[in-house]
Formats: structure tokens, sequence, C-alpha cells
């Protein structure tokens, strides 16, 4: 049996350092056993359920290198029992660096329940092409 | 000044009466005032900050034709503070069939403030062509 989280940037910090290993243990740690779960890929369609969900990371996993991947938090929302981080993704290849790699904005909802805080929905998607460069990522996994 | 919406349920109504009725002072009125606010509309970039964003509606709002904006709710996360929509938007044409327009994906966000609940996080995205036509849309404006 997994523990869960004991905050939403833990749960969070858990989810990338799962994205950037291509740990599909690790994803099924963060995503919420309870919960009706929602995931959308980049241009995807909304997965729901959490075998639906966990389903696509381990594809996504098969047929990826191992990127790296570094975030800057755009806007969080904490609440009492959920949180909600708006997220800029920076993906590149291991070891390079990730500020100059694909950018992707995801929105990421985290629930407390009993065992900690879990991941519920990440909607994912791509921002134009050629958007002005953000700010610098700041974690790094 | 605007008086807050008592649920989630009814912000959202709201929302989505003031983008379907082109209402820029519906949309001023459901968009927090207090928080950091980010919209990000279909394959566009990060929005932040209320004015941004208010511009962004009038914009889009100037451009276009009054649509049929019909919604399934594909997801509900309530917390004692924060809600989290996960929403199908089916936009058409006003008085055609919205279950036969586009699809965006949208994941909203709902605080609870002093004056009542206020939409803090609107992303939206594009499926991809031709998805599966999921269930029938459940609330009509």
């Amino acid at each position: 049996m997994t523990t869960g989280f004991t905050d939403p940037e833990q749960a969070e910090a858990a989810f990338y350092r799962a994205f950037a290993g291509l740990a599909i243990d690790g994803m099924e740690a963060v995503w919420s056993p309870r919960a009706a779960v929602v995931c959308i890929h980049p241009g995807g369609p909304v997965l729901e359920g959490r075998a639906a969900v966990l389903r696509s990371w381990a594809d996504i996993f098969r047929s990826a290198d191992a990127p790296g991947v570094a975030c800057r938090t755009v806007s969080s929302s904490q609440g009492s029992d959920l949180a909600v981080h708006v997220v800029e993704e920076h993906i590149g290849p291991r070891g390079g660096n990730a500020s100059a790699g694909a950018i992707v904005i995801a929105t990421n909802v985290y629930r407390r329940e009993a065992e900690g805080w879990r991941l519920v929905v990440h909607h994912a998607s791509l921002p134009p092409q050629g958007q002005a460069r953000p700010r610098r990522a700041e974690i790094v996994h």
C-alpha cells in the first residue's frame, strides 16, 4: 500500500518525478485511488477513471526516452481540501536544457484524502508556437 | 457592485450565460476580483490577471456571433472553499444543435470568496478531431 502526501506540493513533485523517470509505480502512487480522476494529455481526449488514466501513462512511458522536466508555477489556489496549480512544463531531453524544450501548460488538481493529498485532474495543452519564452522554470526533476 | 454566487454551479451557469450572450459585464461578475486569475483559451497562451483575462473575452465577443453553448460535466470536485469542474463545451450556432458543433474541453476552478463563489481558472483546449461524440450535453444556454 502506498502512503499519501502531506501537501499538494509534495504530490506535485512526485508526479513530475514519476513523469521524468517514466515510473508507472510513481504515477500509481500519485493519482487518487478514490476519486473519479480525469486526465487530458496535450491534444488528447478526456480520459476518465484510474484505469484509463494509468494505462495512458504506461503507453507514453513505453514509447518515450526519459525526459528532463522543469516546471514554473503560474498560479496556485490552495483550499482546505482541494488545491489547484497551473504549471508551465518545460520538457526536453534528459540532461539537456529543459527550458529550451517543448512547453506544455497543465492544470493540476489535488484532493486531500484519508491518506494524504492525491492528484485527481491533470489537464494539459500546448500553448501557441513561438510564444515568448516565459520566466525561468523553477523545479527541475 | 456585483454580488457573488451561492455555489459553484450558479457561478458556472453565469459564466456560460455570459459566454453565450457575449456579455462582458456578465464575465466581469463571474471572474474573481481578488484572486490571481488565469485563463487559457484553446490553443492560446496563459493569460494572467483580471485585466488580461477580461480583455481577451472582450476581444472574442467583438468578433463573434452569439453562439449556442451546451455543456456536459465530465467531473466535479467539490471542496469547502474550492471547486473544480471538467466540462465538455459544445459550441454551435445559436438556435442550432449545439451538440453538432465544436467541442472544447474546459477545466473551471471556482473559489469561495467573501461575496460568494467566483471563477479563478478557466483552462480550455481542443480534443482530437473526430473524437467519438460524447453523451448528450446537459446544460443549454
